[in-house]
């Protein structure tokens, strides 16, 4: 396993970003004031990057995986909803009835449920439902590691196979999202850590805590990193993630790693899945280059999280600024006609020549 | 002509508000966190008022009318491209060669192109292209009103005649956009004076003016709602469009009450065919209850325009912030797939029994 990890980090290759000044060319010529579809044209300038300047672009086929976990740190009655909603709402997805169904359905995109280790045993074997479990639950981070190394590099991996198998089966486009009763915890220990925030500023409401809840949320995230503290630092990306991450998260955060090492567009969701960006993007920084940011989170947090992010390089503008709070893949669902606007944008728009529209400004400006 | 206008405005009915609390119980019992999909919902309730409270909700099929017009203020150099670029435009939407093109068919739009009185007379005739022209461009509102009331009548009843059309073809939803060299001139001077705001606060760059040319545009208008303050005074909302508007300004109106009048959506594009809804609203002030803003244009003086509306107790959220400047509809068209999600969570989510899904929060919290 170590092998497939090490050899696929060695392999995701930085975005040639050179090719940003011709795309940006092409973009300019189009009948439209210059940088007038803004927002669009960016994404359109990262779609060419990584796709190496290839014409046309593309977006379709895209995949979504929905993993979904259990989380040990329950135990500190961090969530507002019972564990066993977890394994409720797979059971929804796996009969369509959940927003992320709904949504991919709506975005024409490809569902498929990674049961990454749900408390209560593996499921009854589904057509949509993709069996990666690592176990009943991770253990309680605020007392111990929530999982330790080798159960860390093996979720890589399986999100690296997962990654690797949809680029096979000729997918362009993967989206990560997640189902974990108490997952913004863990995700808040992450960002916490890895981006040096506070927890304090960092946790939020999630599913709908109090203000009350979210401040016991920041306290077992904060005991919980003076607790690890002797453990990381000195601990690499893969440690970081074995000791305060989740089974769905480290499975997410391979599944960023091996889209990046397929050439893939990855579409981060929100604040659980942008956690695992991350932490994949804390194990190979190379990442950064594949991912989109779709959905700013409404998690209040989220804003500390883009401007770290920004203040170490990253361009971090999440698409739509919806205040959903679901997770679950659908702020990535819902950015998906976006992306498709965007490159659909610089493949088909006429330029001035070929238009017979005039480029140039009157003399009086 | 004047009849048709006052019927229809007699007819334009508030929606009916007090359905909203069937919907929101309707979309807390699906199985998500209440209020966890945040905007997609409001926009579900919204549909749920403008159809009555009938199921499923629908917004196919959609219409985007992409009007066209020029502008005696030109004149006055307010804009960087020269005014044949309009034309110009118009011919590039026939070919299918503009960014209004490529996002209708991206997102499944029918586009249909208002000739409203373009300069250099009527186009040779096309499937796509609607002759309503009313003129050889506006006057110039700096020196004289930019139509008489007879003409802006007319235009606010093609308008009507157009959604009414739509209507009867089986349209739901309807788009407004727009060309038109100059208009963020106009539409600078419907915001300032029906909202009360400054015109150097509203006024932007639009195409891209420098610095100077904005300060020029904001005192061009200023000028002329000075020299027209006396007739202003003691305007309705008809006088005040004739004077400050365009062509495509009040036919985009007219479709504005049309699609009020009808019960549809009608999609709101960025700042002039914002200016146009504000245009129709201070002619009949139910027509909110059946428009989306869809995207925040990126002209500063948009977020006065917004403060202004919400201070007057209309909801002015848009739902995308991608800092577009182009109009055409662009905009609108982008929103679309976000409606189609709304009204398909609010149709096709499973509820908390249907997919026995725990809703009882721990006792813990």
């Amino acid at each position: 396993m170590e092998t497939l990890l090490t050899n696929t980090i060695a392999r995701i290759y930085p975005v040639d970003k050179s090719l940003e000044q011709a795309a940006t060319a092409h973009l300019d010529n189009l009948t439209k004031p210059q940088g007038s579809l803004a927002r669009l044209e960016d994404v359109a300038k990262r779609v060419y990057c990584i796709q190496g300047g290839q014409q046309p672009l593309r977006v379709d086929p895209v995949r979504m995986f929905t993993v979904a976990g259990d989380h040990g740190v329950v135990e500190e009655n961090i969530s507002l909803f019972p564990q066993a909603v977890t394994r409720q709402m797979v059971l929804n997805f796996l009969q369509g009835g959940a927003g992320i169904n709904v949504l991919c359905r709506t975005a024409n995109i490809t569902l498929s449920v990674v049961d990454a280790g749900c408390v209560g045993g593996p499921f009854a074997p589904h057509d949509k439902l993709i069996d990666k479990r690592l176990g009943e639950g991770t253990k309680n981070f605020a007392k111990e590691p929530a999982m330790d190394r080798a159960t860390c590099i093996k979720a890589l991996c399986y999100g690296i196979g997962l990654a690797t198998d949809a680029m096979a089966e000729g997918y362009t486009t993967i989206g990560i999202g997640e189902m974990g009763i108490g997952n913004t915890t863990p995700a808040t220990a992450l960002f916490s850590h890895i981006l040096s925030l506070s927890p304090q500023d960092v946790a939020g409401p999630g599913a709908g805590a109090s203000l009350e809840g979210v401040q016991h949320k920041a306290a077992v995230v904060a005991k919980a990193l003076q607790l690890h503290a002797p453990t990381l630092e000195k601990a690499d990306g893969i440690d970081v993630l074995a000791t305060l991450g989740g089974f769905e998260i480290a499975i997410m955060a391979g599944i960023a790693l091996g889209a990046a090492r397929s050439g893939m567009i990855l579409m981060v969701d929100g604040f659980i899945s942008t956690a695992a960006y991350v932490a994949a993007r804390h194990i190979c920084p190379h990442v950064d280059g594949y991912a989109i940011l779709s959905h700013a989170s409404a998690e209040p947090g989220y804003a500390h999280v883009l401007a770290a992010l920004e203040k170490q390089g990253t361009k971090a503008l999440p698409l739509l600024h919806l205040d959903l709070r679901l997770g679950e893949g659908t702020g990535a669902a819902l950015a998906v006609p976006l992306m498709r606007s965007a490159v659909n944008i610089f493949n088909d728009m006429a330029t001035f020549d070929s238009a017979n529209v005039s480029n140039t400004p009157c003399s009086h400006t």
